[in-house]
C-alpha cells in the first residue's frame, strides 16, 4: 500500500460527560488525537501505510498514544520518545445553545519542545507518496515552524505530494503570526485545505463585502489563491452551519481544475462529538485524490466521512472506506437487521 | 384474567453506549427480549395472564431470561430448559444519519434447536384466550416452522384466537423462503400484523406503482389479503417515517370491517432505543381487540404504547395500560410535579 | 458585597438516567437543590453574600447539603441542624413526548417540621439588602406559612427589599389553599415572580377568554395585580413553550413602570435537565434589579441564565455573571478553541 | 410446593460505592430488601411457594419492590398497595477498620402506618406450611406489634409452623421495649433465631460472667430459654467474629433436641456486602428443618448460604439449593472452567 | 527481532463486576484474549515480532480482536477472516470462598470451524524462531487436532523451536480424549508446560500416593516424562495454592538439564483478575529460554510476570520486560512518587 | 475559631480504577489535593478557620480547586488566581505486590511560577494561631524556597506557631538539594514532622547501623535534632509497614518533652486509597497540640485519622473530630444500625 506521512502533535483529550462542566466532573473521559494523528488513523482505516511523526513522553500516557496509533495500524517507527509531558486539552462538551469549550494545557509538551536535529525527513520520506501537515504544527514553536518548512521543501524535493491544512487556532497564535509563518509554506503545497476566513485573514485576500452566494465567494477566493500559488492543485473546505452545539449542517467543497464541486448537505443531528470532523474530511479528500476518484465522488466521500465522525465519541474516525461508501449511497436511520 | 400464550425465541441483546461502535466498547449493556417475549411482557403489564413458550439454556443467562419474564408477571410454567446457548444479538446504536446495526449471533441456540416433541400445545392452550406468534419463529428451523403450523392449527381447533405478526427479518431468510413458509399459516389466523412490503414480497400481491396516498395503498393491499384469507378479521401495521436514527414519525393503522382507522402521528424525537416499538404496538392492538375497545381508541392506544416504548432503553415496554391511556389523552413534555 | 437572604427547603433529588424508569434503575444520580437553595447558589455565583436559611438533619445527607451550599460560597451561618430527615424527591427524566415525572417524598422533613421559635429573622436580616422566598415554603406547614408572613413583615420593617416567587406546586396544595395563604403576603412584596396561571388561579383575576396575544394578556394581568398591590414594583415571568420533554422555547417577561420588556426566545434543544430553570431566571432578575441594569438587559440576562441552566445536569446554575453576559452577546454552538 | 408466608417491611436501600461517604456520593446504588423479603426470596430460590405480606406505595419505588419479589418467584398476591412512602435506609459501606454505617429513613412508611384491618391472616395462612416474621416488624408501630401477635396466634391455631427471628435493632427501640413486646410472642413460636445477647437483654436471662467457651455459654442460654418456652423446638444463631468491616468469620449454631450442632467456620474475606447474611442463614435453617435434613447438614447448609450471600452485592441471596449444597461440598477459589 | 508464532482461538470474554452474578448484571465488561493470544501479547510486549494465527468473523467483534492484537504490536498478517462467530465465554468473578465460574459459548466459532486448507504453515514459519500452541487448540475440532499435529511437524522440519502448553480444559474434552490427542504431539516438542495432574491424567504416569514434598513429586514426574520424550528440553509449571478466589500463592517451577529451579512464592492478594496468569508465566519462560537467561532468573521472571498479571483486569499482561525485572528486584507496595 | 494558615500547591490528581494501568484507561477519576490543601481541609473539618494560600489558574480546573476548598469551609480569601496551569499528577493505583505509581505533570504550574511579590504574609498572618507548610513547597522553585523562608521568619516574628513537614519527594529534588534548602528553615520551626530517613538524609545525622528497636532509633534521631534545633518543641512521624499496596500497618510517634508517645498499630486492610494519610496524621497532631490534649491522646487521634483516611477515596480526609474520637474508642467492623 501507499506510504503516507503525517507530522504533528499527539494530544490527550479529557472530555466531560453531557451536561457537566469541568468543575462539576468527578471523572473525565480520555481520548487520544491531534489533527495529524486523526488524519493518519483515517488513512490507515482506508488501507494506506500511514506513518505518524511526533514525539511522546516515556510514560503511561505516551504508551497510550502509541497503542492508539498501532491499534488502527498506523506505523510508529518514527515516533520519537522523550521529553517531559504529553500535550493535553480539556473539552467541556456543549449542548444546544451552549458551545463546547476548550482549555489547552499543551505547552512544554514533548512535541512542542522538539529540536531540529531529532527528525530526519529524508529517511522518513523515502518511498512516501504523500505528506500531510497542518497549521497547528508550526504554531507550537519556532523550531516546529522551521521543521515544517524543511519538511515541505524536502518532500517536494523527493517527489512526495504535499498536503497542508490551515487549521488556524486562535488560542495558539494571532492572525498576523500565522500569516507570516504559513505564507512561505504555500509555494511547496500541492493539496490545500483552506476556508474563506483563512483566505481573508491569513492570505490577506480582500474580503468580499457585497452580498453574494457563498459558493461564488469561495470560488472567488480560491481563484485569488491560485493566482498567487499556481503550484496548488487541489483546494477544499467545508461549509459548517452551526445551528447549535447539538446540530450542525455540513457541506464539502472541492475546487479542482477551475471547478467547484459540492457534496450534499449532511444534517448532523445530534453532534455526538464535535472534534475531528475536519480531520475526517481532510482524510477523505486525500483518499479521493490519491485514488483519482471523480471529483464529485471525492467530495461526497469526504463529507460523508466527516458527518459519520460526528456520530461517534473520540477524535478518531472508525469507519472503513467500504462503510463510508455504503453510507454515501444510502443515508437513513433504519435499524439494519 | 385472560390467559394469553406467545411462542418464540428469547434473546440476549448487547447494546453499545451512544456514540460507540462495538470495537470501541469496553462494556456492553444487556437487555433481554425477543419479539414474542416483548409482547408477553406488555400483555402482562396490561393485566393478562401471559404465558411465554420458549427454551433457555440452564445457565446464568437462561436464569436471567426467566427472571426478566417473572419480574413482569409473565408465567414461565411452560418455559423449557436445556440446549446449548441463548440466542444473542448485538445492537450498535446509531445516531442521526448513522443507522443502528444488528449483528446476529443466534444460531445453534436452545430455542433454534428445539424438537417437535418438546412442546405440548394441547396442554398449553387449555383455557387460553389468545395465541400470538411472529414470523421470526418459523424462520429459525424447519422444526420451528412445523411447530408454528401445528400450534396455529391446534389453537384454531381449541377455539383460541390466533394472532400472527409477519416480522420479516432479511438476515434470517429470503423473501421466497418466508413466503413459502408463511402463506400456509394464514388460513388459521384471526389477527394479523402485516405491512405494505409484507403484502408485496411475502404474499405476492402486485405492487402499486402509480402515485397514490399511502393510506389508500394500504387499504388496497388489505382488501387483496382479505380476498384470499377471509378468515382474517383484524389487520394492522405502522407507518414509520425514519427521519434519522434519532427521529422517527410513527402512525398506527388498523383495518377492521372494511374501514382503515389511523392514530395521530407521534414524533419520536429522540429515539432513545429503536427496538421493541413494533412489539409494543402489537401488544396494544391485541389489548384493544380483546377488550372490544372502539377501533379508533385501539389504534391510538397501540401507537401511543409504541411511541412511549421508544423513549425507554431495553426491549420491553414498561407502561401500564393506565399510563398509556393517560399519555394518549395528554401529550406534552412538562414536568409533572 | 450585598447580603441576600433566602428561606426554603433544601431537597435531595434522585434522578434516573436517560431512558430509564425508576423501577428499572439500579442506581440513581444525586443532586441537591430546592427553589430557594438554587436562587442562593446563583446569587453567590454572581458575587453576592448569599445566606440560605433552612434546616437539615444531622447526618451524611444534611452534611452534603451544607457542602453543596458552601462549595458555591453560600453562607450557612443560619442553617439549622436537627430533625428527622431531608426532604427528598425523585425525578424520572422524560424524553420526547414522555414527560418527566416527579415523586415527592418530602413530608416530615427537618424543614417541614420546623418550629416558629427556631428562626430569628431580626438577626438574620441585619445588614441584608434583599430577601427572597417562594410559595413552596408556606405550602409545607402552618408554621412555615406563619414564618413566611413574619419574615416578609420583618424584612419590610427593616428596610430589606422583598422578593416572592409564586412557584405553585399542585402536589403540595390546592389553588384555594395557596390563594388563601399567599394573598396576605402580597402587600409586603417589592419584587414578584407571577405567571398568567398564578394571576388567574391564585389571585382570582378574571381569565381572558377572547383571543389575544399572550403579551397583551400578560400585561393585562399585571396591571390588574398592580391595581390591588401597588407596593409591587417589579413583576416577571417566563413563557415556556414545551415542544416536548426534550425541546423547550423560553422567553422572559419583565414588567416595570408600566412597560413589558421581553427577552429573545431561547430554543433549548435538548433540555439536558428540566429542573432549576425558573430559579435561574429569578436569580438573574434579582441581579439586574439590584444592579439597576436597563430593563431590557435585565430580562435578557435572566432568560439567558435560565436557558444555560437547562444545558447542565443538576438543580444549580453553574455560571458566573461574566459567562452569562458573554453568552447573551454571542449565542452559537461552535467549539471555542 | 409448600406454601410459606413472611410478613415485614420491604425496604429501599441506597448504598455507597467502596471508599465513599454519603456526602461524597454523586450517585447511590439501589437494592431492595428487608429481613422478611430476603428470607422469602431465599425460600423461593429453594423452590417453595413463598408469599410475602407487606405494603408498598403506588409509585415507581413500590413497583420496583413488586418486580424484585416477582423476579425470584415470590408471590405478591397479598402485597398491599397504598400509603405514602417506601421505607428507606442508607448504607455507607465500611472498609477495614471503618465500620459500615446505617442511616434509617423508614418512618411514616406505607408499611409502618398499616392498619389492623388491612390484613386477613386467616385467608393468607390457608394451606400454609410455615410462617416467618422477625422482631423488626413489631418494632415499627403499636399496630404492627398487635398484628404480629395476632398473626402468630392465628398461625398456631391453623396448624402453621411458626418461625421468629429476634433481629433486634437498637435504632428502632430499646431493649426494654423490645423485651416487653417480644416475650408474649414466644409461647407461640416453633422455630426461633436467638443469639446470646438476645437471651440476656431481651429475655432477661442472667449473663454468664465466668470465663467459659462460647459454645457452652450458648447451650446454657438455650436451655434456659427452653425451660421457659418448652414449645420452641428449634433454636439457632451464628457466631460472627468481626475481624474488620472487610473480614468476618462465620459459624452457625443449631440447637435441637438437647444437642448443639455447629457448622464449620467460614472465613468471609472479603465481605462484599454486609447485609442479608442473617436472613440467608435463617432461610437455610428453615429449609433444613422443613425438609428434615440431618441437623449437621441443616446448619452447614444455612451457614454456607450466609457465607455465599456476603460475596454478592444486594440484600437478596441469589443461590439455588443445589449451588449451596455444591459449595458445602467443595470450598475453594479455583476458576471452574 | 525474533519472529514468534502462536496458533489458537481468539476469545471474547464477558465478565461480571465484583459481587454480581450473571443474572444480576445489567452490563458486562469486555476483554479479548485466549491462551495463545495472551502469550503473543506478552511476547510482543517483550519486544519480539509476535505473529498470531487464528480466525475471526468479519464484524465488529472480529475487528475488536484485530485492534486488540495490533495495539500491542502483535502482527495480524496471518489472521484469517470469515466464519460465523467469535468464540465467547462468560466469567462470573468469584470472591473469597466463592469460586469464579466460566460459561463457555465458543462452539461453532470461526476458529473452531476452520478447515485444513485455510492455513499454510510453511509460509508462516518462514524465518520464525519459535512456535507456541496449547492443548486448547486441538480440543476444538478434529481439523484443529490435525492442524496442530501438522504445525508441530512442519515447525520441527523447518528448524523452528516448538513450545506446547497442556492447558487441559475439562469443559472441552475428557482426560481420555485429551491424552489420545496430545501424546502424539510430544515427540515434536522442545519446550513443554506440564503440571502434575497433566502427567498423571494425560500422560498416564503413575500417581505417587506416598507422602512426599511436592517439589520431589514434580521432579519425579518430569523425569518420567523425559524418559519417554527425550526430545523435550524444557519443562515448567506453577504451584498455585488457592487460598480463596481472592488470594493465591504462586510459585514457578522450571526443570532443565536435570535440575528443578523454583521462584520465590508470590502472595497474590487480592487476585484482581484470575485469568491469564498461566499465559503470562508461559510467555516469561519463553523469554528466558530464548534469551538464554540463567534458569533461576528465567523462572523468577516468569513467575513475577504471572503475579503481576493477576493485579490487572483483562486477559493480557501489560508489562514490559523492564517493568517485570524491576518488580523482581523490589517487591513492596509503597507508592513510587 | 482559631485561624490557621497553610501554604502550598493545589494539585489535580487523576487516578485509575482498580486493576487498570493508565494506558488501559478510558476514563480517570479526579480528586483535588496537595499536602497543604489536605491539611487545611482536615483542620477545617475539625472546626478551625483554615486559610489556604496558593495559586490557581483562571479556568474550570482552578474553579474546581476553589470549590473543593470552600465545600469544607476552608477560606480562600488569599487564594491567588492567574498563571498557566494547575499542577497535575497521575496515580496508577497498585494492588497487592504491585505498587502504586505516580507520574508528575506539575511543572510550569501557576503555583510553581509564583513570584515573591504576589504574597503578603504580614496581612495573611494577622490574627493567625498556626502556620503549616511542607518541604514540597520550597522544592518547586527558587522563589518558593525564598517565600518559604520569608513566611517562616514572618510567622515567628508575628508570634504565629510554625509547623513544618519534611515531606521529601525524590521526584522533585535530590537529598542534597533538599538538605541545603530545608536546614535554614529549622531554627524557625515549632512543630516538625520528620522521619528517620529525613534525619539521616536531610539533616545529615549519622545513621545507626547497629541492630536496635526502631523506637529507640527514632528517639535517638529526635534527640540529635533537638540538640541542634532546641526551638523545636514537637516532633512526630509514623511507622508505616507496607505489607503490600493493599495492606499497611500504621503507628504514630510523637516526641514531646523528652518522651516518645506511640499510638496503637492500625492494620489498614485494605488500603482503599494510598494518598493523604500523612497529611491526615499531621492535621491530627496539630489538633492535639493546639488543643493541649494529652500526648497519648494526640498521637492516637492523629493515627486514627490517618488510618480512617486510607479507607476513603480521594486526598482529603472526610471525618469530623467527633467521628475520629469515636473511632479511637471503638474499632470494629460491625454494621452500625
Amino acid at each position: 500500500m501507499k506510504k503516507i506521512v503525517t507530522f504533528g502533535e499527539p494530544l490527550l483529550r479529557y472530555s466531560t460527560s453531557t451536561g457537566k462542566r469541568i468543575e462539576q466532573s468527578g471523572e473525565l473521559n480520555i481520548h487520544y488525537g491531534g489533527a495529524e494523528v486523526n488524519v493518519s488513523v483515517s488513512l490507515a482505516n482506508f488501507g494506506y501505510d500511514a506513518y505518524f511523526i511526533g514525539k511522546i513522553p516515556e510514560n503511561g500516557l505516551g504508551k497510550a498514544v502509541e497503542r492508539h496509533l498501532k491499534s488502527y495500524g498506523v506505523h510508529t517507527d518514527y515516533l520519537i520518545k522523550g521529553g517531559e509531558r504529553l500535550g493535553t486539552y480539556y473539552l467541556e462538551l456543549g449542548a444546544g445553545e451552549r458551545s463546547s469549550q476548550v482549555i489547552y494545557d499543551r505547552k512544554y509538551s514533548s512535541f512542542a519542545e522538539i529540536k531540529l536535529e531529532e527528525i530526519d525527513f529524508e529517511e522518513i520520506f523515502t518511498g512516501a507518496e504523500l505528506y500531510h501537515v497542518t497549521g497547528i504544527t508550526p504554531a507550537l514553536s519556532p523550531a516546529l515552524q522551521e521543521l515544517t518548512m524543511l519538511s515541505l521543501q524536502k518532500a517536494r524535493e523527493m517527489g512526495v505530494i504535499t498536503s497542508f491544512d490551515f487549521n488556524y487556532r486562535s488560542k495558539l497564535w494571532t492572525h498576523k503570526e500565522a500569516a507570516t509563518a504559513i505564507q512561505p509554506f504555500l509555494p511547496y503545497i500541492d493539496i490545500c485545505s483552506c476556508g474563506e476566513l483563512d483566505a481573508i485573514h491569513l492570505l490577506d485576500i480582500e474580503e468580499i463585502t457585497d452580498e453574494m452566494d457563498r459558493e461564488l465567494r469561495l470560488e472567488h477566493y480560491y481563484k485569488e489563491i491560485l493566482k498567487r500559488y499556481s503550484n496548488i492543485k487541489h483546494l477544499y473546505s467545508t461549509f459548517r452551519d452551526v445551528n447549535s452545539a447539538s446540530i450542525h449542517h455540513l457541506q464539502g467543497n472541492y475546487y479542482y481544475d477551475g471547478i467547484l464541486y459540492q457534496s450534499k448537505i449532511h444534517h448532523v443531528d445530534p453532534i455526538v462529538d464535535p472534534v475531528g470532523g475536519g480531520d475526517a474530511f481532510a482524510a477523505g479528500m486525500l483518499y479521493g485524490i490519491l485514488e483519482n476518484l471523480p471529483c464529485e465522488q471525492t467530495v461526497s466521500f469526504a463529507t460523508a466521512g466527516a458527518a459519520l465522525k460526528h456520530t461517534l465519541v473520540g477524535d478518531a474516525n472508525q469507519f472503513s472506506k467500504e462503510e463510508i461508501f455504503s453510507f454515501v449511497d444510502q443515508v437513513s436511520g433504519k435499524i439494519i437487521r
